[in-house]
């Protein structure tokens, strides 16, 4: 592999943070540039008259170390003062919380865009405060919010995930106004720059899937050098949240082939080259590669620091094996 | 006088908190109805795409019990959490300060706002956590928050207020938008039916003011019972704030009878039918009364629950006095 590889990350909350943590710690050992990580939006939600962008937020909150990993959500030794307040007045999502350090972020992100400035902008500003040594873009400057349709309605993601805890049995997940969207400035360009383009193991429904409906990211992803993804279904279960509720919902088994298989391979019009494994399901490999993507074993549990570094790693190194190196 | 005269209160900020404090001890003394207090919202702001009423929430704050008397404004046992890193991300102003119980209300009325509320229904719902003994209407629903005109340049009015402390010279005080605002629902009936309409001690120019400017309300003072005002400076001084700065603007002398003459007597087409004027400035009554203003000598500061009363049965007499009882 060459030493300097330019990656893009395509990644969504939480275990998105975690992964790209790690390729910023592979990276930066290999004295490769910064990684760009292109975050999913469709998490984005307008509460009381304030902007949230939960995956963004969990990006940069890792990337800057301000996240708290023991709740693992929000930011670290955060309160609720404001939050308890709103509920008070009979405001807001009660089974929402908003944390105070956190709403610092909404508000001032809510502030800016309503002066005009775009998400992109938005999110460039507010990498601006800590080193993250990555640089993130937002997928699209529309607002695209994710909607699940159920038999109870329709309601936004965030309130069937986080009030219904993914409960209520999903018909459909929706981005309203995502065939008019764009990908955000950048997008196009650092994909096709890329030497390899990382899916994270996030959830590919409603974190990977908005970044690929927005239209001219799989047309951009078709011209990429190389798209390698990582499993976040380990043994037939997911790794965290509840994306198997939404994987069934499109109709794919929580198995890493299927999830791959969903993906599909770029020699048949897919997303993937190669595809990342965990160790557990090494035996559904066979399955995989006769998909035409090349399967790749690796210990894929992200418990630390090192072990998100060592998939990261692991996920670099597959480009190598599929095809020997870089450039 | 009638023991149960019907009240109307035009007010603007912690001037017109406490005034109101007073009307409505006075009023519950008398076994009269609730007062109607109608808020300036000249005051109000967009600040970081949150909805602040500065004026509305001194007066439900006040009345509610929960305003911080110490500090003078904002909520009692506030903290600035959140002010705090909307300024670590150089966002919101820096001049002015967000305490954390003050942004849920914040949130809260935004929120109500951009789900398609009036102001008049926010307020009404504002209403509704504590019992306020007070029935709050704005002063219109329309946003024609008050600008500066100064030499360098035109900037909000809080701008003007809280970051210059009025230091900038006002060359005017505008509300754009004012022209093509109504009275919020209830204000043309409540003064209709009121027995008598008080003018409280606030900013004659920028509390009183914009009120005044709303169309419709000056034609339905002219049709008030009777309208009797409480003069906000003794002595040639203002009582608090720098409501001086703000009469010298507009060519008014900062002295009681002044200011008398700069609302005007009806029978001249103008606000008041009598001026309650501090015992310091008892020389200056043969001048109120000369404009064709009714002078009443009270004790006007204050200081507490009881001297804040005593100013409001003063100003409720002077009905009498003037007229010998309600009807």
């Amino acid at each position: 592999m060459a030493s300097s590889p330019r990656v893009v990350v395509l990644a969504g909350g939480v275990g998105g943070a975690k992964f790209t943590l790690g390729v910023r710690a592979a990276l930066a050992r290999m004295g490769a540039p910064e990684a760009t990580v292109i975050v999913n939006t469709g998490d984005d939600l307008w509460l009381s008259g304030v902007r949230l962008q939960p995956d963004i937020d969990s990006v940069l909150y890792a990337l800057a170390g301000q996240n708290d990993t023991e709740r693992g959500w929000g930011r670290a030794g955060d309160t609720e003062r404001v939050n308890a307040e709103l509920q008070a007045w009979g405001a807001g999502w009660p089974w929402f919380t908003l944390g105070d350090l956190d709403l610092g972020t909404h508000l001032a992100r809510t502030g800016w865009l309503r002066d005009g400035m775009s998400v992109t902008q938005v999110v460039h500003r507010l990498s601006q405060r800590w080193p993250l040594g990555v640089r993130m873009l937002p997928m699209t400057d529309s607002e695209v919010d994710t909607h699940v349709v159920t038999a109870e309605g329709r309601m936004h993601f965030q309130e069937w995930w986080t009030r219904h805890r993914a409960t209520i049995t999903p018909l459909a997940f929706e981005n309203p106004g995502i065939d008019q969207a764009q990908p955000a400035p950048g997008v196009r360009e650092a994909i096709a720059d890329a030497d390899i383009v990382l899916v994270a193991p996030s959830n590919p429904v409603v974190s990977i899937g908005p970044i690929l409906a927005v239209p001219g990211v799989r047309e951009a992803l078709r011209g990429a050098r190389r798209v390698v993804g990582v499993a976040g279904v380990i043994g037939g279960k997911v790794v965290r949240g509840m994306a198997d509720v939404c994987l069934t919902a499109i109709g794919v088994e929580t198995r890493s082939d299927a999830v791959a298989a969903h993906y599909g391979a770029r020699s048949a019009g897919g997303l993937l080259d190669a595809w990342v494994m965990a160790e557990e399901d090494a035996g559904l490999a066979p399955a995989v590669a006769a998909r035409g993507i090349h399967p790749v074993i690796a210990p894929l549990w992200m418990s630390d620091a090192d072990t998100s570094e060592a998939v990261a790693r692991a996920t670099l190194d597959a480009g190598t094996m599929m095809r020997g190196s870089f450039s």
